[in-house]
């Protein structure tokens, strides 16, 4: 096992009424902004019960938040922050709410330009107004992070950014909160939440056993429970294991002590930003398609996820292995969630582009081993029709 | 799943040259007090390490502190805190130690008699001193929880209390601390990392289907390195799963949302506080006896446990059951803790005395269901030889 460092203090409000406790969680007097996307919260009765959780508050509503948050709309709302003297953020969303409301945060105090922010890892920030979440879509474990990731719409560029102080203070976990959303962006979260794992699991090995061993757990869950989010949509004990899960993917324990590809999402953003696909559609598109051109690399793990999480103990180790990369497409496809760039009417003329904007971005070195150089990553992009 | 709160702010920082880091998270100027038990710290360069790493502060040190701390020593060093103006506690141990030190953060603060923090559950304080921790055992888990557990000697009384004021601030784990452990000492940890996850997982079904794939991963993390301790004891990578693993055992993640059990361990502490067991032998002792017992009521993740964990798939439901028990007691007679009390020397006049001293502490509705009465203990007791 490698050394790591683990501090992960979100409180996590977990389970039915979760958002009728948040205003314990907030500090007396804090003047809010609440932040949102698109407006389905004003329909599904998530921001009335936010609302009423935060009677005793003086709250401001800023909306608008795109899937694949943009600093120019960010921006809109630092200014806000600001003519209003807001201390307190509360992000109401999924992923892309509340990362966006991360770089709220540190942007609202930052010292100069707040794309500094963004522009090296570790974002180079002394402080962060305090933020809360209340979570209505499974999927990107923002709500128990301290990353996010925003793009620049002008420049067509998508970049992650992670730093200790826009940990949110607590995030309310209702799943009955995503009973309401589309069979889309249900199908995204598995999908989203699967990556995030292998992006943790799928490396070679260190001895990080128990790791493993969660990795695998969480894999398995989503596998038995995703599925059933589809055929019983109504089913809120099924979005809670999911909830959870999605949730654990991301958090850092899975990943504390072993190596992170991160490759998959790296070239995803790039096909996100070049063409507007959703994230999730990205991820099932790169990953099969990076595993098959890393199967030698990936070999030991990927003969573990084979057998530990597919089931497969017959054939060869390289019949296992690609019938686990298969396994891996059709779970994606049985969400129906595409898993060809053609699916989605991008042409191979997209290749040359996708590399150029890797390399214009300083993704040059991916992987667990730095070793996805672009050639690499025009490979896997090559095997993605 | 049940509705739950999770937050553990404890910062971990793992791996080799661990100790080395702690001084970063000591506030600087704090008159700190090492807590330590027996002296083992001493011989082993764990005390050097750790002076080395303070060499910045004002340093004083407590020795001691017994297996099964008592209310007793803990007083002396809450006498020596006060004496010393301490404002920082280092706990320098395993579970024993650790626990000690939470009470002695609690104690040293309380307005009034230290005991009524025992007398309640979610103990009636309001403050502490701050508090880290250098585990030197991997069991317990108590250095990434807010629990404890203190003897009265005087009244031989064992007794759990909690309060989240009492997490750690950080707790230093590097594995190399335990490869000088004796074997006892590695069986017990194994043994009680697997009852604390038995006491978290063999309940009754909640549809906590991450949180039972969690549970049933660190159990076979314990089941496949556990043995390896005692037959490789060099190997570090070994120890770091185990501690790892014991960590997670016990840190609200795997019981946050699920029902609890723990009758095993309360009548465990019985045992001990009236014979002097080992806390762990006390578990490897009750669990088989009170899993045969309560058969029927935890039916369902028996079979589960038997399928998932000891891949048993064959012969009737009740075959099975029988088995996974028979498994989980030959599992701690592996590794050298003998699972009878008669093992001990202790006969069948206990029992009347085991069940008196659960009557008089209150310990009378035990169990996931607080079904466990003094009856069903007496039930227990008697399968216990």
């Amino acid at each position: 096992m490698l050394n790591f460092q683990f501090h992960n203090p979100v409180k996590i409000i977990f389970g039915k009424d979760a958002i009728s406790k948040i205003g314990q969680e907030i500090p007396a007097g804090s003047r809010i902004l609440i932040t949102y996307g698109g407006g389905s919260i004003k329909h599904n009765g998530v921001l009335d019960q936010v609302l009423a959780a935060l009677k005793e508050f003086e709250v401001h509503q800023f909306g608008g938040i795109e899937a694949n948050p943009t600093f120019e709309t960010l921006m809109q709302a630092v200014a806000q922050v600001k003519t209003q003297n807001i201390d307190f953020l509360l992000a109401v969303g999924g992923g892309s709410v509340i990362d966006g409301t991360k770089f709220i945060a540190a942007a609202a105090l930052f010292d100069g330009d707040p794309w500094t922010i963004m522009e090296q890892w570790g974002a180079p920030i002394k402080q962060a107004l305090p933020l809360g979440a209340v979570l209505t879509l499974a999927a990107t474990g923002s709500e128990m992070n301290s990353g996010g990731v925003i793009t620049r719409r002008e420049w067509k560029v998508k970049r992650p950014f992670s730093h200790p102080l826009v940990f949110p203070k607590f995030a309310a976990l209702d799943p009955a909160t995503t009973l309401s959303l589309p069979p889309r962006q249900v199908s995204n979260g598995i999908v989203d939440s699967f990556v995030h794992i292998t992006e943790q699991y799928l490396t070679y090995p260190v001895g990080g056993k128990v790791q493993d061993r969660l990795a695998e757990g969480l894999l398995l869950t989503l596998i038995e429970e995703g599925p059933k989010a589809l055929t019983q949509p109504d089913d809120v004990d099924v979005r809670a294991d999911l909830m959870w899960t999605s949730t654990l993917a991301l958090n850092g324990l899975i990943g504390a002590g072993v190596p992170g590809d991160w490759s998959t999402h790296m070239i995803g953003h790039e096909i996100t930003a070049a063409y507007g696909l959703d994230h999730a559609q990205t991820l099932a598109i790169v990953l099969p398609a990076l595993l098959t051109v890393k199967k030698q690399d990936k070999r030991e793990k990927l003969l573990q996820y084979a057998e530990r999480v597919w089931g497969l103990r017959e054939g060869s180790e390289e019949e296992r292995i690609d019938r686990a990369i298969a396994a891996t497409r059709s779970f994606f496809e049985s969400l129906q969630v595409k898993t060809r760039l053609a699916d989605y009417g991008i042409g191979a003329e997209s290749v040359d582009h996708l590399v150029a904007q890797l390399i214009k971005n300083g993704m040059v070195k991916l992987g667990e081993r730095r070793d996805v150089t672009p050639e690499v990553s025009r490979q896997v992009l090559q095997l993605c029709f």
